[in-house]
């Protein structure tokens, strides 16, 4: 009996390792997806889209590199008016410069260990009436961030920049950067000691069906 | 030896079953998970970032309204300035209201058995030189729009209205709505033919490292 119970492990083992093998094969590497788990990255875009939230207080913790790189390929994978990919990413790690950038208005004084500042290069947009379109483009660059970061397990808070007169131009002060270069969202990121809540903020009344 | 390998087989299915289970039975209701799979609502983050490109030819199959339910949960799940949520979705099924959205500019002129137009409200908006925000809150919705479309194996086209005067206006008429809330992207939606590669168009020169 016990001999029997010995060979029926060993099979078990061996078909669990097949059966698992073949779970993934087909489409993944097994080792890369566990480091993914670990990483977050193959969290669910329904999970994403509902646990995004902002982010007020963060941990001193640093967002690694590779972290970073995923985000702005995110942010880069966006749609953009006629495919002008007009922006522009400032990372910015330096405590100096974030701590400039804290106080260029009230709703950006948060402390983190990562700001992101997407910027729309009017240059390289699209002309005359429609130039404005990188607001747009930037704006959804900002979304996949948002969308990459909660997906990597990273708070994160965006805060208006443009189209607040003041701010832009401070913002553009101490990035040393030219004036056709407009920073749209100044972007707190960093790991947070609380999860909040997944939510939609559904409202039926916002929806109009035309038949 | 037939016999052999008759039981091997069998226990090979039981325990193939039992592994499967093990599988998901920890995090996921199997049978949901493979309704999710259908529908692809459980598609990660990174593939549906990569898979989200522009279609600009639809088949004529029609998107369910489940699917277009989950769609407008995603757009208002986006963040907002100040929370204010100044959205309105105008979900356009009858195909003469389609056909003539479809002429306000050469560049939304495609056949899609869905179009949703996201407009911003500017009187639910913030006040004076902030009310501009809703352009950034709308983009960002209509950014999750997009990204939901590609993990319901739906293709999807951007196409701006706003700032374009006359477009806006042209549609502000078609749909019946009054002069503060203003069209900022008409999205054609549909299930297309050929599914076009995964991409991102990261550029490093786009990117600015403050250490």
């Amino acid at each position: 009996m016990r001999q029997l119970a010995y060979i029926w492990f060993n099979i078990h083992k061996v078909l669990s390792h097949i059966v698992e093998q073949d779970c993934w094969e087909n489409n993944y590497n097994k080792e890369a997806y566990d480091l993914h788990l670990v990483r977050g990255k193959r969290m669910e875009l329904e999970e994403v889209m509902y646990k995004r939230r902002s982010s007020r207080e963060f941990l001193t913790k640093e967002i690694a590199d590779e972290d970073i790189d995923t985000l702005t390929h995110y942010a880069m994978s966006g749609p953009s008016a006629c495919n002008k990919r007009p922006w522009e990413f400032y990372i910015i790690k330096n405590a100096g410069i974030r701590g400039e950038l804290r106080k260029v208005t009230k709703y950006t004084d948060y402390v983190s260990p990562l700001i992101i500042i997407v910027a729309g290069n009017t240059k390289r947009a699209l002309a005359l009436q429609l130039n404005d379109f990188w607001i747009q483009d930037c704006s959804a660059a900002i979304e996949n961030i948002l969308l990459g970061a909660t997906s990597l397990g990273i708070g994160s808070c965006w805060c208006g920049l443009k189209p607040q007169v003041r701010p832009v131009k401070k913002v553009q002060t101490i990035l040393g950067i030219e004036k056709h270069i407009v920073p749209l969202g100044l972007i707190h990121l960093g790991y947070t000691a609380q999860e909040p809540e997944q939510r939609s903020q559904y409202d039926k009344k916002r929806i109009h069906i035309m038949e």
